[in-house]
């Protein structure tokens, strides 16, 4: 069956505030819509309109580490906030207490903006909260934002395709995740199919990674480059080959958050068409 | 070496019409820098800040059919607006001739935009553009925007990656250049490798990808969607499984633009969290 936009027939504008029928199926009306909104990577110039008009006009926020401070600054004096930051081995707030939170703001106010940063649905776990807040009766909708993934690298000139370095990139996550409820990267699969791969949260694996890499068929001297701090003040780069890049971003001190990227893509490079970052700090201690 | 942002030491704000040397090494000045912009996937509201900035103090605009007329509307009057639009088996405008156009109205104006569908470095050939101008001692620089590939999927509720659903995912061209200047895509080995394929310019060759994918043994129930028109008017959607995906878009009559998501990301779509697509019209008809 095709559909239109939301599987249903009515397309009128978005009201804030809608109401919902409650998992109870009594009708009661919950005040509040969560918008699940993409921050960007960093530099606020890159954050959509729409983000920045319901960022200036929400009545609670709820945000992690992955966002500058100066985005928060644009919330509206009396804004109710939420800090529900995680990092790796530092899960302080836990999934489970964010979608209690949001839900628990959904029934006090109309406008709740979940910030993350990036895209909420690529590596954003923003498809879990959603899933999570329909379930709950929560009105809620995504807004896709710029990814790191693309952003970063453009930061430091470099395309994540090109005609002369293939067809295809693919996107993927380092992170070994602590509940294995899922099937691990096929690192050398990828080595041998895709062109280019653009790693977020890789540097805690990237020996094995590279090892992986290497064994799947990639050459030592595939072009690999990391930007740590992408778009934001303290960004730097390291490009490199795959044979080094493990070694050098343990000698030259990379931290998180970065972006790994690898392929004849790095090689295509064009330094000068980068932006500047923006001079804003990223990510928010804790 | 690890380097700061463009590889220089200087950092300062960045000027609009910025003196650059020319490739003879005289130190002549072209007044314009040229900002390749991404204009997002259609929906005006997915413009960054930065690219509305851009476009509503340009003073020459270049642009192709994959942006609504609304855009262009942002333009000052007296801007001077260039169409070098593209789609398959139409190339009006060849890319040397996009590229020379940049270059001459860099020599007249300051503030150029080459407004691009999407991600300028996604498909964009963003990277081709940008390598051309600085050889041609032509200021360039990136402005990132919202891929269609994860827009138009979050449109229809679909997340392009979930824990459920794996680590990974590939963004790759379905269209078969005609100048064959590259390796084919291995379709079979993404197909064991990825746990998710987003395909851009996907349709013509759909057929021929699905038996691809599905010999490269993904079974026939695997999940599939395809959204046409993504978040803007006439935006609609199918979902169904690979084995039924290629007859499907063409009994239904779908057609360019379209995005395809592959994988078991499409069994977690949200419909309920989908933006409704924005009143304009894309692409531009010529």
């Amino acid at each position: 069956m095709s559909t239109n936009a939301r599987g249903q027939k009515d397309s009128g504008p978005e009201p804030l505030g809608q109401a919902v029928s409650g998992p109870d199926g009594l009708g009661h009306a919950l005040p509040g819509t969560v918008y699940l909104v993409g921050a960007g990577p960093g530099d606020p110039d890159l954050l959509t309109l729409k983000a920045h008009r319901l960022l200036s006009s929400c009545d609670a926020l709820v945000y992690d580490s992955l966002v500058p401070r100066a985005l928060l600054d644009l919330v509206p004096e009396g804004c109710e906030c939420h800090f529900v930051g995680k990092r790796r081995s530092h899960h302080s707030v836990p999934q489970r207490t964010t979608n209690a939170v949001l839900v628990e703001l959904a029934q006090r106010h109309r406008c709740i903006v979940r910030l993350k940063g990036g895209d909420p649905f690529l590596f954003g776990r923003g498809g879990e909260e959603a899933a999570h807040l329909v379930k709950q009766g929560v009105a809620v909708q995504v807004v896709p934002g710029v990814t790191a993934g693309i952003a970063a690298p453009a930061y430091a000139g470099i395309p994540v395709t090109h005609r002369r370095a293939g067809s295809s990139v693919t996107f993927v996550t380092g992170h070994e995740e602590i509940d294995k409820g899922r099937p691990g990267v096929d690192w050398r699969g990828l080595a041998r199919s895709s062109d280019g791969l653009v790693i977020y949260m890789g540097l805690h694996n990237l020996p094995q990674i590279c090892a992986e890499l290497m064994a799947g068929g990639l050459t030592g001297s595939t072009p690999a480059a990391v930007v740590q701090q992408g778009t934001v003040t303290g960004q730097r780069q390291l490009i490199t080959t795959l044979a080094d890049l493990a070694e050098r971003v343990e000698a030259e001190g990379f931290g998180s958050p970065a972006i790994v990227v690898i392929g004849a893509v790095v090689a295509e490079r064009i330094p000068q068409c980068a932006p500047e970052p923006a001079l804003v700090e990223m990510p928010i201690p804790f």
